[in-house]
């Protein structure tokens, strides 16, 4: 590999490759002991990090020694099956090598040209989940759509925003900049990353209009058109909505039939994010849940949320890809080559904000192929099964109630003394270090929401942990 | 690990991952064999693979198998010793080890506290990098600046150019939308992501004026000023300039003394690109060329270009957080956690675009421990050398003539009987797979860009590559 200078030999690299390999096989069969949520005090890993970098080069395994003595300590760990937070981020063990192979061949895909294989596996893997998910024919490749990786779901709804915003202005707000006038919608449960792309495009954070959301926290139809109404009354000039399935508090579903019809009567971009709830349309029986997606002029889904494929992984979709080059392309001399000037490849570097990307469809390729679809549907199954069995302790809890039925692979529930009863009982489990949840707050109740996801979470961690919320739930 | 359903098992898990260790040690090995640039036309690739995906799962080593079957020849070999385009984007065997191990944990870094090792260990590590660039103390994060990493310098750039225009309209133009009289300025040589960055932000791709450049490809400082000076006779609001250190088509410097003197004088905001020739640095011999970054509110550099990382890794400076963190702050009820209420720690998701983020920072660490401050000078002075040996050849040579003195490791020559011969020797040597190098366009000269960096690319590799250009110059 490489035989001289300061590099790492060919031996040293087998050596330490393999010793990495037990490492890592060896973490994940042991980091059910560890205590899920970090337990450190800001600034406790620097302080005993040295000030300096070293002079001279280092062994790997004293690299590999800190890892365990200064990092573990300091990791909340998002793949123990104890890990019940915010979203799973399951990783399994082919995407973690897929992660490798990707780093081991180190080629760039900004351009077709730049590795064909690439692009085209890219595009390939991406087709291959429309059908999986049974999303609109719309976004395969071999019409006037196509599907892309992002690095995550704020990525993409920017994306679908500049494209919108390019769409609908004719190409003036890249060109001279925005005219403060332009107006978006989402609904009041959708996910912060809406507000911070209208803020990053120039739309203007006020121009986002939170639309109030039913008493299942779905945005509601009826207001969205009253507010489209008001806004062009104003002379504003309305251009995009973003609904979510499966907000990020309660996995609420926005009635997309409902939207779609409003922003094709509008002429509206109508972007769809399904971050995490995008995996269940996987299994048949879930996908009554993405009814109406065929409005849609773009959706994302996230497989490293929910499809065992390694963060970083959001599969961006659009109607009209050109809709999306016009708004992102360049072309400058260093960049021009043959293929690309012959319009017969996809340049994904038009479709993201950054220019370079790696090879991440490794990943979710050998994801795919390893699990099979049925492989991938047996285990999103068992875990709206297991979310199915916590709502069922909570039912017959004495400390705590559903705050409403669960939702795929999420439970939201309260405690039935209060806020303070349920915020002091998760800050005990937490900080026990047995288990880690989170919370969110709804109509002026503080919610504990349990979300089952992780590769190794079993029946008997779901038990153990609702027992560990019942016991703080009594204090 | 994964004792059940259809996981990889832990024995499977140790047996793909010693086989990938090996896979990947022998195409490192045999990389220098294969056609640099790839041969297939396109849809090679997707013709071959199965239109739909399997139901059932497959063996790994079956993935393995396809990789060497259909993918390998789809790949231009961004690691072969024979590339000379771009730039290198060399990737080493503990940067290989480091992404492999951030993908084995699995852990997120969006806030401090959803795993505070990740975050400190990036500041930590960043601020290493400050004293081994003798960066400016500014931005080292025990002041009112910091460090971060982003993905690429397209992406650095449009966070410090949403920085700079919130600082600029005093957040109004986050919160009520751009107005279309903000200016921007780069040259006319900058990187293209300037341009996009302008119209993504709203600013207006007509508002980011493109200063012309001296003979040496270097940004007027004289020209910069009159047309700030125009700008606001009209009525229009200067606020960003992006210099550049290291252009992308001949590794110009901008003249950052005088750039900054202006910039400070007018109040604009100062961004730094030196994305491939930041690693330059680690030398104290080539540091006169960073020379006026004390000037700087922003700077940037890719380690995944020249400094062993594997892509993406760029590190991204500012010397006032706040300005970066206020224009891109939200903090949803779901994300709030005492650590962050404190104000006591950094939730990087802040500094960026996307809110996720994975725990990068390893594989940057690694290599610094790996090869010590030394062995990066080493390889960056070796890099430097090959050039200038290549120069040599060029110099004495019958078909070609250098376009300018070489810059740190690359080369810009040109054939002396005209663009149409140059064009011609270029696609006959990345014709012919022995290696491959790209060009650019400059005063109607059609120049060839030898870029050296590869981490096993050694002098042999240099001659043969000048003795094959030679040898396609004659024809």
């Amino acid at each position: 590999m490489e035989p001289d200078g300061f590099h790492m030999s060919p031996e040293e690299f087998r050596r330490h490759g393999h010793a990495l390999v037990e490492w890592i096989a060896r973490y994940r069969e042991t980091v059910e002991s560890s205590p899920v949520l970090s337990r450190v005090a800001p600034g406790d890993l620097r302080a005993q990090l040295p000030p300096a970098p070293p002079q001279e080069g280092e062994d790997f395994s004293s690299m590999l020694r800190d890892v365990e003595r200064l990092i573990l300590p300091g990791l909340t760990h998002w793949q123990s099956p104890n890990f019940f937070a915010l979203f799973p981020s399951n990783a399994s063990a082919p995407s973690m090598l897929g992660e490798f192979l990707s780093a081991g061949l180190g080629v760039q895909g900004m351009l077709w040209a730049t590795s064909p294989a690439c692009t085209e596996l890219e595009t390939h893997v991406l087709d291959w989940l429309v059908g999986m998910l049974e999303l609109p024919a719309a976004f395969l490749s071999t019409g006037p759509g196509g599907g892309v990786l992002q690095d995550t779901a704020s990525s993409a709804v920017l994306c679908a925003l500049l494209a919108a915003r390019e769409q609908s202005t004719g190409g003036r707000a890249n060109q001279e900049g925005c005219r403060g006038n332009l107006v978006a919608y989402t609904s009041t449960q959708a996910h912060s990353s809406v507000e911070k792309a209208v803020g990053i495009a120039g739309v203007g954070r006020d121009n986002l209009r939170r639309i109030p959301t039913d008493d299942a926290w779905r945005m509601r139809p009826d207001v969205l058109e009253v507010a489209i109404r008001r806004d062009r009354a104003d002379g504003r000039v309305p251009f995009f909505v973003s609904a979510t399935l499966g907000t990020t508090s309660t996995l609420a579903f926005d009635p997309l039939p409902d939207l779609g019809r409003i922003c094709r009567a509008e002429g509206l971009w109508l972007h769809v994010d399904a971050a995490m709830a995008g995996t269940a349309s996987l299994c048949p029986e879930f996908r009554a849940l993405q009814a109406g997606l065929e409005f849609a002029q773009s959706y994302c889904f996230n497989p490293h949320k929910w499809m065992f494929v390694n963060f970083d992984c959001d599969c961006f979709y659009v109607t009209d890809r050109a809709a999306l080059v016009g708004a992102l392309r360049i072309l400058p001399e260093y960049l021009k080559n043959a293929p690309t000037l012959s319009g017969a490849v996809i340049d994904y570097r038009d479709w993201q904000v950054p220019l370079g990307r790696r090879f991440r469809t490794l990943k979710l390729w050998f994801v795919i192929r390893h699990y099979g679809v049925q492989g991938l549907q047996h285990h999103v199954r068992e875990h709206v099964r297991l979310a199915g069995e916590f709502a069922e302790l909570v039912r017959r809890s004495r400390n705590y109630e559903l705050f409403q039925p669960p939702s795929l692979n999420l439970v939201c529930f309260a405690h039935k003394r209060g806020n303070a009863a349920g915020e002091r009982a998760l800050e005990r489990v937490n900080g026990a270090g047995k288990l880690y949840l989170s919370h969110t707050k709804l109509a002026d109740r503080y919610i504990l929401r349990f979300c089952v996801g992780q590769a190794m979470t079993r029946a008997h961690h779901v038990h153990a942990a609702f027992q560990a919320l019942e016991e703080a739930g009594d204090a």
